[in-house]
């Protein structure tokens, strides 16, 4: 019998393979949009165990582990590394149908070689195994990077981050490009003045200017915007929930600036236009730059408070929001590109019911200066499975151009989330493949075809970003 | 040629066959949300025809008759049992697609043993043969459950239902365990100070309190909640359109009692405020106990005036909404979880579009105490169909564990909807089956994958409520 | 190998194969909704060149186009024909999954019995084909809508207008009813007080009648709403983005017109209120008549201020909103049933993720006069593709009555759009194919299922709006 993952896993026709095998599976990866730590691959950091690799900061599983009755003391309490482990192992066999089973037997197979299914009875083993080979030299950091072909990877960075750690990465003499993203989400937290005002203590302090004014406030970002680009950046990331929109005037983001500097609470109203304000001035910056700016909208974050005293964001209580976003982000978009300030924009929704109208939404601002300028970003988060990224890409072809998507990222914290690229490259051919079996495209295009999967993979984001 | 239900009706792989006969088909039913009538199964009610025990309250059909061009004389109105059997008939063959078709003839085939398909030209055969065999002695109230290997089922009851019915079932000894579900939704119904007084006066005297405050409410439910758990009832239900989210102090509560105590009308506003402090406070009494709680949610009810006025409630003439839920949804959840007062809980979304956004909701509030604790409730009302069936495991699949799913539920109000879980125990086995035919269940795993079909059709169920 | 477009395209199965050509194909084109010009038919215009026939004025082409980084001079600028075309032909390739790759494609076949695909290579001998044929006789307006076998069309007509070429189609004697549809869109556009008078003294002029007040308005409608009847008009159309629903007593209509009437801007609430009740009155007239009025909702339009002042509107700024509509057209048309006074009506959503809710909500409104009376219209504009079809034909086979549907139409401003009905055909027939060949529909009932694509294609449509 076959293995579980083997060389045609989602490939469901003859036309697939081809795809895959002599198109997708040879390019190389590039990972523009992450969450890995700078400073781990800065100190090319190993890894205690597994444990530490799989389960230190995977919200999803510990999701999955919480839902399957495991208490939290084996999640993200004390229990040793082995405990925890054999929990997570317990775990995996209820996991099936969820993309949880395929990323961690992908991840098995294509890190450690190991073709077993994980469950209690083949734990131990595998545990052993998989820590022996952690030890060894290929399993730092930046071995890990290196055993998955990767290009270049984009991580994600505060404005007041000192890129220390890029530089160091950079002067090491690193084969594989590791970048900084602008994500000036604090910036526009304008909802907790002591946080905020915390923030902007800090962020004057590193931009050496006095932030007592809405223009300092932008002199304080525009000057870290440009040390950003002076340490390679071309990328800006904007994580909102419900789309922000609202007009503001600059006499009123000035007022509403200093109130809450003032250390004074905004109303709803005020909030919404003091961000709208901040993130048109910050989009501005982008496309000054000629920079690949990313809003990612539609999360509901931290709505499990009990859990979020304990434990602090990003662990598990985040979840997917139903907002009405289409009218502000059309006014938003509008409003930049009115002045001709709107830059390359990719937009990632989090509710999948979004999926259509969002990949009706780019066409709006489509502007013919280069292709796929405004692009429908691939499935986000809980859409980054196999009905997500089909349903992202199925809404995409029926409404723009697949041929110009800029493809997949793994926005994720660990270095072992590779293999989502090559998940994402088995569904795209296995997509394309049906269409060509059934008659859906042209039997004689499959070179045509193959092309575009290597477009998607790797081509159109290595001409879009410009890294 | 194979009769239209046969064996491996929707079974569409080996594998799936295999799951379905020997693992699904093996499982007794319990069917935990029901709305069938406890009189009815106390006094072993025998039907006078088909057409009583079709189409006597079933609105699904009425809507379909009425889509037809059916008038209303031959669905609500008074024309004899064999002319509206027959318009029944003249209908069916118009319903191919939906999913009155598949109901119709499983139940034709399952109860009666009959393989046509009804139609003009079958439907005097088809009559006559059914009211012959509803005569006969297996085809009372209790004949039919029995017939369908049902172990248990929970009927929907109101906090002042004295669950005598329930009480002379037991009593009489009959196999199948019918126990009451607390349905309280009468107690929140304060947008209409009229009845929602003469709902409270009629509480107060079979709980033989006088309700004269929002405290004296809330002693009235309780001793109701404990007469109900007295009776064997363990789980709740409770309904409502848009999930009511509005922060209500003590204080607050009481006053707005008081006033629609005195026959006042709340504004939009108060009425959130209250339905939020009842609902919460109702909550609480699940947790206490122990019980199971149910959310439906998402309907918008009676919005044809004219037949609301003519026939009432529950007539075919409600419909899904499209509400925005998922932040007072949360909010409300994380009210309870904060005190530590959530109990276990099934969410059902009436709108499809809702699916994904469910699915991820319940991981939030898994507490790791059981498996499952959170529920995503399997396809609602118009989702029980289908691709509403294979929407709702599709989403819980990919944010969830489907391993830990407490399955199907009739939510009918006939004694012959038992073959809806049959449906769905084919349809699960044809999308597990379809899964492992790709390989993506890997095929060795089939043995845990027939335990995993046994425990959503059963065990899960059993081990959750705990009847 | 077989050409890309040939005559099982689209049918996977030989049910499908069988139900399409022996079945569908045969069947004349009603196409009851379009934006022909009937000055072009009643001119019987001929096409300079396929540049002027394809791309003079498909706002979908042009999208694509934008998309894929083609400037603007190209599209709706001053570029030769050749050179435009010659841009289209690049566009193809990259449009593959698209659905325009298949319009484009199909045309070609249908109306040009060109095989080849479209691209760089190909384009100057399609072109000149084209152009060659396109000189030659039976390639003008009135020659392409009988090469597709069409029956009648409804065109889109303002009340204004004098539908003068109505007239002189129909007196020179063309064997295809062309007739006009009521279109009262800008007798709603009260949120523009200058263009709205400017509209209302070009009405009053027309309907010989001062508009002074709101009854005065009400009566010039009348008045055009006879005129239409008299020139053959059975079908009304009314356009909105979110649909409107905000409650509006004579007096306050009254009040709110003359306001609006001596040029004052109204409130969004007293917009809402005003067209609330226009729209009401709008639909009484189309009840009194016996006429179908369809309701096209969810757009959001001219999202890009800078493209709209250069090109004006429907140039392909337009996009799909994420309204909550349920409610309000629940309340809309309970208002016009509980007077009864509602008219046959079909309910188009422009966001698919409406599509259940809008499958449902029809059902609440059929009062058994007629089969189908109130329908879900066909997957609208950008739903008018492979997936949007299968997805409202799904929605609506789960909720309502598949056999009642009355199906496709073009929507389109093109005499060379109607391979769209092929298109739906194939894939209607497609999906009942599979059903078949599953088991979901028995097999005995292909002949049924024959007669029921029959229906769906032409009678239906014919008995639903008895032109």
């Amino acid at each position: 019998m076959k293995p579980f993952i083997n060389e045609n896993f989602l490939l469901e026709t003859e036309a697939a393979k081809t795809l895959y095998h002599n198109h997708a599976a040879l390019m190389p990866v590039i990972d523009y949009h992450c969450h890995l730590s700078p400073k781990e691959i800065a100190e090319d950091k190993r890894f205690s165990s597994i444990t530490e690799l799989w389960l230190g900061g995977d919200h999803y599983k510990w999701r999955a582990m919480r839902a399957n009755g495991i208490g939290e003391e084996y999640i993200t309490g004390n229990a040793e590394p082995w405990e925890k482990f054999l929990k997570w192992a317990e775990t995996v066999p209820y996991t099936l149908r969820n993309p949880l089973y395929h990323w961690t037997h992908l991840e098995l197979k294509t890190a450690f070689g190991i073709d077993k299914t994980l469950n209690p009875s083949t734990a131990r083993e595998i545990y052993d195994r998989c820590n022996e080979m952690l030890a060894s030299p290929g399993f730092s950091a930046r071995g890990l990077m290196k055993r998955y072909n990767v290009e270049a990877v984009c991580t994600t960075d505060d404005p007041v981050d000192s890129l220390e750690y890029h530089r160091q990465i950079k002067e090491s003499g690193f084969s594989i490009k590791v970048l900084p993203a602008w994500r000036p989400d604090k910036a526009m937290a304008v909802d907790n003045p002591q946080t905020y005002n915390q923030y902007l203590d800090n962020l004057a302090s590193v931009s050496d200017t006095s932030i007592c004014s809405y223009n300092d406030l932008m002199d304080a970002l525009g000057k870290r915007h440009d040390f950003f680009a002076s340490q390679g950046c071309t990328v800006a990331d904007h994580g909102v929930g419900a789309f922000p929109w609202a007009e503001c005037r600059p006499d009123e983001a000035e007022s509403l600036f200093l109130k809450v500097r003032k250390g004074c609470c905004l109303t709803n109203e005020e909030i919404l236009k003091l961000q709208t304000s901040i993130l048109l001035d910050l989009c501005r910056m982008n496309h000054k730059k000629g920079w690949v700016q990313q809003f990612h909208f539609g999360p509901l974050r931290n709505v499990n408070s009990r859990m979020f005293a304990k434990l602090g964001p990003d662990t598990g209580f985040d979840t997917i929001g139903d907002y009405s976003c289409a009218v502000p982000l059309a006014r938003f978009m509008n409003a930049l590109d009115s002045d001709n300030m709107l830059a390359k924009t990719i937009l990632y929704n989090l509710n999948p019911s979004d999926n259509t109208w969002v990949a009706a939404m780019i066409a709006n601002f489509q502007d013919g200066s280069v292709p796929g300028k405004i692009q429908m970003g691939s499935g986000w988060w809980f859409n980054d499975q196999l009905y997500g990224m089909e349903a992202q890409i199925n809404a995409l072809s029926m409404q723009g151009l697949l041929s110009r998507f800029v493809g997949m990222l793994t926005d994720s914290r660990s270095f072992l989330s590779y293999p989502r690229h090559e998940y994402f490259r088995r569904v795209l051919c296995n997509l394309l493949g049906k269409d060509l079996e059934k008659g859906l495209i042209p039997q004689e295009e499959i070179g045509r075809v193959g092309k575009m999967v290597e477009d998607i993979c790797y081509y159109n984001t290595k001409n879009y970003f410009k890294f």
